[in-house]
């Protein structure tokens, strides 16, 4: 039995470790701070340790004492852990959407003979992996297009949306400008710029954007057009542009009534308790994966679609399911040796080996999480 | 020759003490703090005195040596100035858009023996005296319907909106509960609700919605049903609904990154430059008022409407001009002593006078604000 520890108690992390703990395989421990996480792990069975996860001293220091971590941190934490990590020597993986180059620390963790992946939720994460899967069924693949959102189920005025988690989060997809594979050359353009509309079967009519969310996909496929866009009810994105426009996502502090303020500060503390879930209510995720490219002697585009519900049995959040299975899933195929690699690995790598990517999409649907992949000849 | 002071040297200040210094007939001397705008009065030939216009002592002393005093204050500052000029006896035309109720201190000018008209602008002012011939021409007067947009020639996204001042005043309309006539008694609907589009010839498709601009006519005239409406170009008035939702126009302290601070601070802060006027921008002012009643045995419709445009030659924008014309050809009438009777009057008291309005209308179209009038048969 395999000791794993779990940095993160909250939405993502708690539907990881109760993944871990369920068949019995793993002694799950999840590390977090804020008492109400702890209290709420505990009340689910769950083993907790307080740990400040701010505080990567303590946090190699807890770490040393298990076999397999998982990282579930929010980005702003996920780069000094990962580090953390690497120098405990042990295997991790990791869903945090951190802003830093994941993969400028392979050397370091190279040297110590630890394999990490990262980004090893839905997107990046599946996105990553069944997009490598399409530059390898076709030759060559032209083009990769990623669609993403995590959406209330019931979108309500004026925002269509709710966050699990701080609207900083979110707001930062909206700032950060959107890199993408065009012409065979990395372009930047505008977050939420060239907006389109795409029916989603189940859902409705979305609106996609770009968003800045290829990531590592920009180095390591060598496809000449790639895109990532965030999906959410149409409207939303011309409220964020307004928003943005207006100064309300600025870092940069303004005067306000003689005292200096982050506008983007006052923004999130207004939004959050806006844009928060209710007791019970349902999200869905949608993830399309379009390739276009030769196969065969035929120009085709490859599909997969995912469209992921709220379980109500669980009341879990299908944004946690789809970031948590993936990452326990693989956190799985390394405690039981399949992944073993040291580096820092992006999860397309993982799919480097066709028939692992087929276990976790099994795997997926065992969850209920299943990919509906489709083809269609273009010619 | 009268000595006049203006309180005010403002965008509506200025172009009253010019309105008033035109001819001679008067001495005007206009008050004001703002080092910047008292550059501005002296470069343009206007006599100015420094004064702390919210230093009501101060400015009583100062009015105590002019022989009429004018008003063009910001709201915040109209109410202890209407006292004040009371108290130095000496009679007063103002167009604060005070949120206190001025007739309440009616009495103090009786006893004064000072007369006072408040209001005296384009809504208030021009709308309410239009208002106010409507329920005397129609009788009974059924229904009133008051119109009025302060507007840029050209909408740009996102607001479509410029404001001449700060953007406090405006987003204050978009609060503040609307008290209309409904059935004969006095309703108070929410600010921005029952949005309708109305069509402005040379203008567009503009959006009218709820706000609170009867004031004294919810009183004063004896007509079952009066609404008062803003227009906006299409698209404003849903963005201003979201932002209050969001809680962006609270005066209720929000925690940022640990400081508190008023939503409300920080968005007119943000709004300030982005709704500022660019250099010999142009505006518009639209106003309609629309009166349905019986008049020679008819059911009829009175229509005044008015679209006022900016003053190339002048650059003199036509917010202000719509706004100090009506306060300064009031003020010649005190001057020659045509309105006289102590008290706090509203614009539509003078209309109590026909020849006076026709008199006021006259005297706007020598200006060049015209409004037009007509009549149909509703049976």
């Amino acid at each position: 039995v395999k000791r794993v520890l779990v940095l993160g108690g909250g939405m993502v992390g708690s539907v990881l470790a109760r993944d871990l703990a369920a068949d019995g395989a793993h002694q799950v421990t999840v590390a977090d701070r804020r008492p109400q996480a702890l209290a709420a792990l505990s009340a689910g069975g769950l083993a907790a340790v307080e740990v400040d996860l701010a505080d990567a001293q303590h946090l190699r220091s807890v770490a040393s004492a298990y076999d397999v971590i998982v990282g579930a941190l929010p980005g702003a934490l996920g780069f000094a852990a990962l580090g953390a990590m690497i120098e405990t020597g042990r295997p991790y993986v990791d869903i945090s959407f951190m802003p830093e180059d994941a993969l400028s620390l392979d050397e370091l963790a190279r040297e110590a003979g630890v394999s990490c992946v990262v980004d090893c939720g839905v997107a990046p994460g599946m996105a990553s992996m069944l997009a490598a899967r399409a530059a390898r069924l076709l030759d060559p693949c032209e083009r990769i297009d990623i669609y993403v959102g995590g959406l209330p189920a019931e979108p309500s005025w004026p925002y269509g949306y709710r966050a699990g988690f701080s609207p900083h989060d979110v707001i930062e997809e909206y700032v950060r400008p959107a890199r993408m594979k065009v012409g065979g050359r990395i372009v930047v353009k505008e977050a939420l710029s060239e907006p389109e509309l795409i029916e989603v079967p189940g859902v409705g009519t979305l609106e996609a954007f770009n968003t800045d969310g290829l990531r590592s996909l920009l180095t390591t496929l060598d496809v000449p057009d790639m895109r990532e866009k965030t999906l959410r009810y149409p409207g939303h994105r011309e409220l964020m542009s307004v928003l943005r426009w207006s100064g309300f996502f600025d870092t940069q502090p303004v005067a306000a009534n003689g005292s200096l303020v982050r506008p983007l500060d006052v923004t999130a503390a207004l939004l959050f308790p806006r844009w928060a879930f209710a007791p019970g209510e349902a999200d869905v995720t949608v993830l399309r994966v379009s390739a276009v490219g030769q196969r065969e002697g035929r120009r085709r585009r490859l599909l997969w679609d995912l469209v992921d519900c709220h379980d109500p049995l669980t009341d879990t959040r299908s944004m946690a399911r789809t970031t948590a299975f993936p990452a326990a899933i693989v956190t799985r195929l390394i405690v039981e040796g399949r992944l073993g690699q040291p580096g820092v690995h992006p999860p397309e790598w993982v799919a480097g080996q066709p028939q692992l990517l087929d276990h976790i999409l099994a795997e997926l649907g065992r969850r209920g999480v299943r990919f509906h992949s489709s083809a269609e000849d273009l010619d």
